[in-house]
């Protein structure tokens, strides 16, 4: 076998410019998601048509300009783009009808300027299933905004906490809800907040114990991590 | 009512120096956990009596030298130290009573180094009421090491890994298990590794999706995230 | 006149190693405060006396060990030293018999940790002459601790919220109260903390709009600032 | 009720994307402002409307660019842009005529390349009720200009410095002003300026004690803390 | 002689606006390469004119626009211009014929978005003579994809890993292969990989001896490192 | 006299949007320069008719666009424009004419890519009076180019280095000569050249002993720092 | 089997707190090198002893104090403690014998004060089987000290480059060998040398094509560098 | 001739562990001053005894500890300890006579806590044959300080200005002297102070043009830098 090109594997794709791994749906119980950024229209084609034929639904490409899109969108049917969240989705539905308990998950971000993020997790996790509550601006400096959503947030699995600037919602919320809190800091802001440094350290070093973190602007790392901690929670609450 | 002084509410006890959460273990399942810097041997003894007395079990004093300790273990009976963790614990079992469904927790380190945030994690968890599998040294230079262990991987409910330097055993058990998986940069290694900076870093901006990532050296963070699953689980449990 | 000695004017005072500003008083209503590090008890001594012979009390020392300041203490009658805050100060009362409207200082803390940096704050605060309320440990991660003492925090003229870790206090109280806020970030806290930046970033970020903020650890700037606000008082009484 | 919508309280108004703190009036004296960034101009004309219909003026936009606020302009009568400032305003004079002793803040700028956050300062400042005095381009390498103004300085109730590069002019007015002086770091120079970290840092650090802060470039930011101060300076000269 | 254009030595040559090692090749057995950013294509033009007449090839340009490069490449005969790479080579083969033991380099890049620095770093050692085995797309979420071309990887003299992120592949690969491994970061990813910081960290702090790195980016870098040990080797096999 | 606009004091002119110090010249033998950035076309004509006409020649305006200053080139005879170098200048000659003892600085740069930043201490030496040698792309990765240059280095009476990249340069000329060695680290490179950072922290820590560093990318400061230093020699042989 | 102690595998010895690489020797050419920060001395002693039985020899322990190590060398014959590069080595000559072409390897250094580093780059060297020349003290403000010893530096198969401080010395040497180049950044220096961060980053943007970085005072990792780099060299020269 | 002592050149003596520059003295007019830190006492005493023989005086080593340096001085007549400095000097006088203008220096301080750098500056300044006028405590918070002693400063030939804090005595300073300031950040000050980088920063892009910056408490530099302009206007005067 000449270099460059093995036989592929069962567990792997090789297209050349990529090597899919076929294997992780099994393992993880979802395809390998896609990453928009320095991939051509041409590529982004080929990836989604050999996931959506081997793997099943949904396949996702996230962080992607309309432009790098659309020709995929038009090969392969049944896909849909989000232009908030930059995300493109094909088969919301597949995975929901296979899970027993459907998971509940809040994503409640702290001002209007986060709906982008907070719009990729929320796709993100119904496309993987979830009954996703969306709650925006809810600010701290308003406290009393938080005290009355808090039903809709201790009434979640898990929640998603999308905030900018000084991020200080993750820690509120940390302290009222009992169950799994997700972080995302965002980008939002100006000066001292250094595109999303201030969000990311104060959620890291918040006093609500428990709360974990994802890259900032990462919706789909949260809508991820929700998925992992909704199935692990499915699988004890059935033991 | 004079300044200083106000009369407590049932929710916070007013010791002066300290207003204790009391309402923490209706909220959340489990009394607040005592964060030991900065405080004096006096208020540590102060505060775990409070707590014993009004929350119940387990009070938990973190990140705290023997000599500020001593006095509190020594009021108040049933509790014990963990050297290497800098933990003090008292009532381990309670908690434990309480959870329908114990969660499976592994705590995975890269390093020997590693040790004493690992064993933080590992006691905390156990305190709180799961069962704990540990695995040390499993570097991802010698990646057999993982694989040879990936079983006790999988069969957790939540894995937690531990890790300095690069913190590069986060992405490869990320894209080994498909619960959630907690990542804990450690302050293990020099130079370029900043006192948790590259690990920290690393762990954020991981390829294997939907890890999370709590604060530098923080076994405790990581145990409470866990901890805040299980909640979630014995309540999609009964629903 | 040969250089280094040349004669002194009446608003500065050579000590050699020290140029005292004798106009401070006059100019902006309160002796010129002694940072204390790098000091020698010597000149710290020297630098009290020429202070409280010239301009009167009271006349502070900062950030200063017991071992620096002793033999001033010694040396100069009516001053004390503030343990926790490493503040020596002489004759608090002076200047508040000379101010017509006193205000009303509240410094609340986030954790007991915080103590110290609170301390220097509320000490500094009642020397320059102020009446204060000191509230300790209110935490956001229990939000209802805030809100139970938030006619105390209403009440006062001033607020100084001292805080580490991600600091995110500052955001709650900003939102709660109509005066100023001044944020004083600590380095509590370890790992993302580091040192105090996330808590410094945070409150620059804060949602609260008009919230402001002094140096890392900065209880005395707090306190100064505040005393900025009484002069400005009494002027706009007396117009 | 369904999860989205729950009924409004007196306190909030949810208008799907953003939820308004109609409380804030009441309870800080002003209402809410409107952070530009990341809203459209759909979002900005709906929410001005909701607020000056709930809450009265003056209502602002921050940081808008034109095309995103005409909208608002063309459909709410009474508003104005102020180009530099990247601000809308809406009914400037109301909170003026509630005010009794009218505070007088001076707006002072090192360069005339910070003309645009002294800008902003001045005219949310202006917006709240503030009688303004700006003054541009006194950079202390010329420390003659600040002295020939000094009048002007020690004048006002409240001094905003506004000054990039090493942000010197803070210290320098802090030392020669005894009411209090906020200080804005601006994102102007090169290089080591490092978009306002050098500004920033020197400002925390200012030997001048007392001197303020808040974010690199929020000339609104200062304008609120500005408005906060003078309240108290109000009321206490009202006791 | 006056200033400004002394005669030129037989080492270097002077353009005026560029002083030419013409000793380079003699002393490390290739021409010097030219380092496209901030020059213009007429400057290009003449660079590449001088050093092809008097150093020979393969004469190279990186990170070059194709307008800078166009004019080179029509007046000097023998070029041609690799797109993803941003790189202009004139006359691949001749240093390789020079070489008694040719190469064998592997390029291996963790995901399609590093394909432009993988790209450069392969057609870089190819114009030096080497024979280089690409692989794209090696992502260690999913280890086995590494594990399967481990046999590429320790059959290569050399081992270029290029991954943007966490950069984690370095530590896997460096601990499968005995010979030397050259990590590249890249500026792929968003967030907290900080254009490349969280990868660099991550490969210096890697946990597997003797790895080393380039420069953020450095394609070109890592292909003269490898190069670097060729000439090397053909020294050792003279002994 | 009406806030805003009082009697300009001899030492300064008052344009409202800026307040020029006049008498810069007589106390620092140079007239105000003026920085670019931010201000407008109508600005800087303004600005530059009162300095040609109160303060004498030269007079210059850095890092500013054609578009904002050609107006000002068009309303005041005599000025010129050096693309490279983004300055405006009129009048080189006149300091020149008052300079005794004319000083030599020969300006020195690492790279092609530095020629910008090079260009403009070159110029600006050159309006304020210096002889200038220039010599380009002395890089030290062939040392033998600095070493061939070395008459022209030790001939100088200052030697501006400018260089990106690691900026090692400034240690070898540094080392080299025994007269003054100014070091302008710039934003050439890529990656881990931060901006210029590590340029800038290379030089800060040179180990020849006595190279002083200005801010990234500043030519014009290594100018002016050049002509301090001919004036302090003026005043020094005049003694 | 129970979790915890799970049968080795032939390439793991499990010693509960640690988990040896035993493959390591079979896959890489050396054993596993023990990192000693973190370890007690009774780990270390039943480390070494299995690497010992398990790997042969050499067996290293690095960055170890005396107090850590002494146990070890009583109990395992044959080892000896290098002081100033806090290095433990059992058996330095073993792979020594098994080298066709022993490497020849120059560790330059450009400093006194970096002794400690270019010894424990010299020592593990030559534990491995290198034939090393040391030289130290070679400063680049000094360039003629460079010169001097350019026939050992060209001699060499490998030359390591220590240097703190700005780093210089590895652009130089870059230049000047055609060989492979390993910098060593060192935390030698002060203020902006940020803990060898200036080094870091200088060396990474060395103008010098080619030359790798490893982590600050890596010394360790310049030696496997080094060792990888030669066991290359030597089996392209048996082709 | 052995690897590892080749025959010393004129230029160089090499002392095994240290190669020293004996063609300083010629090339650059003043001995090489030896860096203490990372030296033994007994390196420090032989080094100190080869300059002494071979080059001349003055010789001295900076930041030394007496314990470090006293064999030293018991070995080698006419050296002397200064304790603030840390520096040890044999012969100050020496090279003063060759002075044939000697130079004035004022080094000028913003606080008592930046004596040991302003002594370190001031030591070595006259140690090279300077005279210095010292001038501490000028902090620009009493502007008023700087102006009385601005008739010292006009009269030096060049301006020293150790500051720590926000470091803003070298822009008000760089404004009202005409000849060079060489202003040197220190390390006093705490919180958002960052060790020095604070004022490094500030003076960077300081708005005073012309002032240059060295290294971070380097007062040691700053003399070297003063001594290296002192010679050049010597130079420039007798032309």
């Amino acid at each position: 076998m000449s270099p460059g090109h093995e036989a592929e594997s069962a567990a792997t794709a090789d297209l050349g410019f990529a090597r899919l791994d076929l294997d992780r749906a099994r393992r993880q119980g979802a395809p390998e998601v896609v990453f928009g950024p320095g991939k051509s229209a041409e590529q982004i084609t080929a990836i989604v048509g050999e996931l959506l034929q081997r793997e099943g639904r949904p396949v996702m490409v996230t962080r992607v300009e309309p432009d790098a899109v659309v020709p995929a969108l038009e090969a392969h049917e049944g896909g849909e783009y989000v232009v908030g969240a930059r995300l493109a989705v094909w088969g919301r539905a597949e995975i929901a009808a296979d899970v027993a308990h459907v998971p509940r998950i809040t994503v409640v971000s702290a001002g209007t300027a986060d709906a982008a993020v907070a719009s990729e997790a929320a796709e993100v996790a119904r496309a993987l299933g979830a009954v996703v509550d969306r709650i925006d601006d809810v600010g701290v400096a308003g406290v009393h905004r938080v005290l009355e959503v808090s039903d809709r947030l201790t009434a979640a699995d898990v929640v998603v906490v999308v905030a900018g600037m000084e991020g200080a919602l993750a820690s509120v919320v940390g302290g009222l809800v009992e169950g799994p809190v997700v972080a995302v800091p965002t980008s939002v802001g100006y000066g001292a907040a250094f595109d999303g440094m201030a969000a990311l350290l104060g959620m890291l070093t918040s006093c609500a114990a428990g709360v974990v973190v994802v890259n900032i602007d990462s919706g789909f790392g949260a809508a991820m991590a929700a998925f992992r901690l909704a199935r692990a929670a499915r699988r004890l609450a059935a033991r």
